[in-house]
This record gives C-alpha cells, structure tokens and sequence, in this order.
C-alpha cells in the first residue's frame, strides 16, 4: 500500500466516500466508495476502481460499459474521510446511460428530470445481460 | 416533511451524503451529511443545514463562522442515495479557513497543500474559544 492511503480515515466497514468530478468542465459526476485496495488500485493504474458495496468486491468502472473514468487527480479532505477524484469520464458516469447521476433537481417543490440519455442502458448493458 | 424526502434512501445511522458545490464555478467545496430534518430545514429556509454527526444535532452551516451556504438547487443521484447541494457559498466553506476543504493533491506520490486559507480559523472562531 502507497503511505498516502495510511493517512486516510476509512468508516467502521473499510470504506471512504469518493466524489468524481470531470476535471475540466467541474461536472460533478457521481459519488461512489472505495476501500484501501481501491484507492491503491486507481493511483497504480491511473483508472478509477470504486468498491461495489452491493458486490462487495472492487467495480473497475466502465469493465462492463466500458464507460472508463480515467484519473487526473486524487484530492482528500481536511479530515482525510472524503476523496475528491478529478476524472476524464468516457461518455456516461451514470448506469442510466446520462452524463453524470445528479440528473433530478427539486425545482418549484417537485422532483424534475434535467438530463436525458447520452445512451440506452441496454446499450451499455445489453449484452451482460441478453 | 415534505414527500421528497421519502424518495431518499438514508442509511442505517438515518443519514445520506450531501456534496457542496459552488454553483456558478463548479468548485466542490466539501461533503457532509445530512438527516431528513436536515433536508427539510435547508428546503424550508434556503440555507444549508448538515447533521453534525461529531455533535449528533443539527448543524446549521456558519452559524458560528458565519460562513453560510445558500441553496441555489437540491438534486438527487440516480440510487437517491446521495444529494448535490448547488450552493453560493459565503467566504470559506472550510473550518480551516480555506475556500473548499479539497486542499490536499496527490502528486508525484505525495500529499501536496494545494491552497491556502482565506481567513484564519482564529478570526473565524476565535470569538467562540476565546
């Protein structure tokens, strides 16, 4: 393990909250967890390897989509519990196919929809599970 | 509560994640967590309200810094397990003093001071501990 994961504070299940951002539109694309082999991973390869809670085992993102974040730069809070990634996201960050997975906004007190698909999830999916 | 508040999935301790973000620069100034009466209390007012999980109570964002966060917009992620807060935030959303508490880079290995405060956390505080 890289000393720089040493100096992060992971919760009671090994786990930190890691924020991807594109690096340079600041689109906030999603937000995600890692364990220490996670971050370890993504700072040795230089692609974003999230640790899939529902899985439980580490989520190379875009294996199955092929919808790759590649990582320009790790960034930690002042209580090191919180990651910041600066990625280059290929086509959608989201499973629904949209850019990023922020896409439904309060406005006037209802749940609105403020982004559509850039692709169809069975496009992205379709063949894992056709 | 408000019936939005019903679509979110909080976790086991009652809490979902909040990301902070600027609204006009996209600058992500840090993530916290709030509880549903957090969510309400900041629909209701207009102004961002946490759930201080050192201090188990409500954290009215600035209330002792001054350092306040106005909503601009709530969005919701994909799984509504976690929330975008689009904010304009007053001076330094840190309690370092700095604009954003992302301060910290990972580059060429190390753990790099990536900015500096915008007002001393004594001025911001100091008034309280002094």
């Amino acid at each position: 393990m890289p000393p720089i994961i040493e100096t992060l504070t992971f919760n009671a299940d090994g786990l930190i909250p890691a924020i991807a951002q594109q690096h340079d539109t600041g689109d906030v694309l999603m937000m995600a967890w890692m364990n220490a082999e996670a971050v370890a991973e993504t700072l040795a390869t230089g692609q974003v390897c999230y640790y899939s809670r529902s899985r439980q085992k580490l989520w190379r993102k875009g294996e199955t989509s092929g919808q790759v974040q590649k990582l320009v730069e790790l960034r930690i809070d002042c209580d090191a519990d919180t990651l910041l990634l600066l990625v280059d996201q290929t086509g959608a960050a989201c499973h629904t196919g949209r850019r990023n997975c922020f896409y439904t906004a309060v406005r006037g007190g209802e749940l609105t929809e403020i982004a559509t698909p850039l692709i169809s999830p069975e496009t992205l999916y379709g063949h894992k599970h056709g």
